[in-house]
């Protein structure tokens, strides 16, 4: 929890410093909010809560006719962008928009569950909704950025334009299989050039398209390099091609403008990501150095409201997943200097019997008056066993308080760390501990 | 949001300071878990969730009987003891005991909302597990005491101890009918002694033993003359009304000892509370001067995890109501002084154009790089609709840069409290900032 609190305010702090607002939803939404949104496996894959009252005594009495709400109506919260959509809509009259809002919460899918895959699992959302600029765009890259700075995990920041990828289906005479050219070279990363290639012709394209498309997905050199070579290719052949490539060349010269950016924004025309909801800019977050999917994407979304009834509302948002930055970091041995492993507590005091329970829960009450997280051990166990309560807890600090050190005011003091005694004041415990 | 946020991180910083641990466990426990541990109406309000897979296509076509198991086999969390109970004894040889945990979480139940009672809504819960000495109930006494102090609620911490009224029950000849006595004084407070004595007659008991209860409920003066009062008429005759006495006695002196405490600690011999796990102390906290029931309330249980096959570890725990809190500080308008209502954001440059926009862009991420949250307008939508944005976001400051500030270098600020308008530099508008 130590851990994960870590993470999670590192990246809250990052969005309230960009002016975002927090919300929650409802663990449950209505089905009809949430079938039919997340494609065929995702409508599998939804946790359905059994209706209430005698549901399961109805069902053995008239088990023929019995339809689906009969039984269930309502799910549990499978991602946080299609519940976000549904408060947009449902709450449009209060919003001010342009609105940033940002949601921390678990979500859950009936997957079978592995490493990295959980039924029950953080997503870590910022949107802002109502604006078509591309400030947006470059805003999120900035929070990508600072968050990750923050947490000391080196990213590599990929960026591509949904519009790209039409126009390239465009180009190579294709624009009606622009799902089929996405899914597979999506997959660059994983099959390489050759296993693209060998896919795309499996699935009918001929050797000509195929070419085509792999001297853009090949294309080498920076940004600038690779946005001229597309214009030389491409862009003169589509308006939707030039549209995207507008849109990224002006990101990328406002990113280069500002010279705050520690990450590589890296343009990948191999991205595609599977979102079929994208319309615009896609991003994509590759920990450097630590073989793991993406720990974070996002894009922009241009009709997110239209299936709840408010059209024409632009959009665009990222997503940090949490769990494999967890992973990542553990990987990376970044927790070991945080200290998460250590409880709050700074110091225990021993107890050695009612009237000296008394005598320290005085001290104990004037150490939390100062801010510090103290404890008086409840029970009377053997010392044997409360030290080594202490060592477990990785308490950095342990009081003996007998009678001696009750009558002159002293307190025997254990560093934990060190394993040296000595007698001090009060005030003295006080200033060991913020020292250290 | 930030009003909740305002709570639970009160809420959470104590905890810590007194060294409990947090925990997160599942929204999903086996129905086993969950069924027969909150009474038959408890059991009704579980939500269940139905199985994966083909459920309702295998209900339909299925011949013969449909067990519950086939359906459904987990539930969402009803609340944080029980999934707490089962934590300790899965998780027993990692544990170090005594074991101080919190826990911060939503729970369901299927009731019908209504003000004050919701679906969803979160519990706030500490426990010490593994420990007999009442320092427990002291501290957690203490804790409950420097919540309120700090989220500036005035409150009543009401005490009585089951073993009290096993003691008065045993007294009037009716120990089998603990449960009819208990469940009836504690409606003291909504009924009044006159509707507490109709309802045990109605319940047939005699009306010398309504006599003698009433005589100890409505026991007058400060603890220790009501500690008196019962050592004088029970106590002589009933051993667990001893226990409980003493146990009572020693907490009271305890804390008297310790001069700490700010909130009013009262004995309440009609105090009984629902639940029937408690064994030890009970312990409920009203906000005085405000109508609402109880914002707090815990106690001892014995055996909590014996239902899962570990026996006798005792706990004792408290539960914040948080949505209660969070009524009686609207009531109170202690909200009003923390500025909740306002956004992170400190300050708004507006967007004039794409020249503006970079130059913006830059002083914007300085200010995010001194922690100050800043937000650059991302439309070129008029004046007029930008400052309304700053105004219904309660943002204090506005910057507008045109060419004329982009020249001098000097920003013009405008105060949205005073209305007042000034040129200022980069640095100065930091300091107002920080000042405000």
């Amino acid at each position: 929890m130590q851990r994960r609190n870590y993470i999670f305010e590192t990246i809250k702090n990052v969005f309230l410093l960009h002016g975002f607002q927090q919300i929650e939803t409802p663990a449950m939404e209505n089905l009809s909010v949430l079938e039919g949104k997340y494609g065929e496996e995702g409508d599998k894959l939804l946790f359905r809560i059994l209706n209430s009252g005698p549901v399961l005594e109805q069902i053995r009495s008239s088990k023929s006719e019995i339809r689906n709400a009969d039984v269930t109506e309502k799910g549990l919260r499978y991602d946080l962008t299609v519940p976000f959509a549904r408060y947009v809509v449902q709450h449009r009259n209060e919003i001010t928009f342009p609105f940033k809002r940002f949601q921390i919460q678990p979500v859950w899918r009936a997957d079978r569950p592995q490493r990295g895959r959980y039924r029950e699992f953080y997503q870590c959302d910022a949107d802002i909704i109502g604006s078509n600029s591309l400030l947006n765009e470059g805003e999120l890259i900035q929070i990508i950025d600072t968050v990750f700075l923050k947490l000391g995990i080196d990213v590599t920041i990929k960026i591509n334009h949904r519009k790209i990828l039409f126009g390239m289906a465009e180009w190579i005479g294709e624009e009606d299989r622009i799902i089929d050219i996405t899914t597979t070279i999506d997959k660059l990363d994983k099959i390489g050039l050759g296993g693209v290639n060998e896919e795309l012709k499996s699935k009918g394209f001929s050797k000509e398209a195929i070419e085509k498309l792999q001297s853009i997905i090949n294309s080498k050199g920076n940004n600038i390099e690779k946005i001229v070579a597309l214009v030389a290719v491409i862009i003169k052949d589509t308006i939707i091609g030039i549209e995207g490539t507008t849109e990224i060349t002006k990101i990328n010269n406002a990113i280069l403008n500002l010279e705050s950016l520690k990450s590589n924004l890296e343009l990948d025309m191999s991205l595609a990501r599977g979102l079929n909801y994208y319309t615009g800019v896609i991003l994509e977050v590759k920990a450097n150095n630590v073989q793991i999917g993406s720990v974070a994407g996002g894009g922009r979304y241009d009709d997110l409201t239209g299936i709840f009834g408010l059209p024409n509302v632009s959009g665009v948002g990222i997503s940090f997943g949490v769990d494999r930055i967890y992973d990542v970091m553990e990987e990376l041995k970044l927790f070991d200097a945080l200290k998460t492993e250590q409880t709050s507590t700074q110091i225990l005091f021993v107890n050695f019997g009612e009237k000296e329970e008394l005598f320290c829960l005085k001290l104990v009450t004037e150490l939390r008056h100062a801010g510090i997280a103290a404890e008086l051990y409840p029970d009377r166990d053997k010392i044997k066993k409360q030290m080594s309560f202490a060592n477990d807890r990785k308490i950095p600090f342990v009081a003996l308080v007998g009678e001696e050190e009750m009558k002159s005011g002293k307190i025997k003091l254990k560093d934990m760390q060190t394993g040296e005694e000595k007698h001090v004041s009060s005030e003295q415990i006080q200033e060991l501990i913020v020292k250290r």
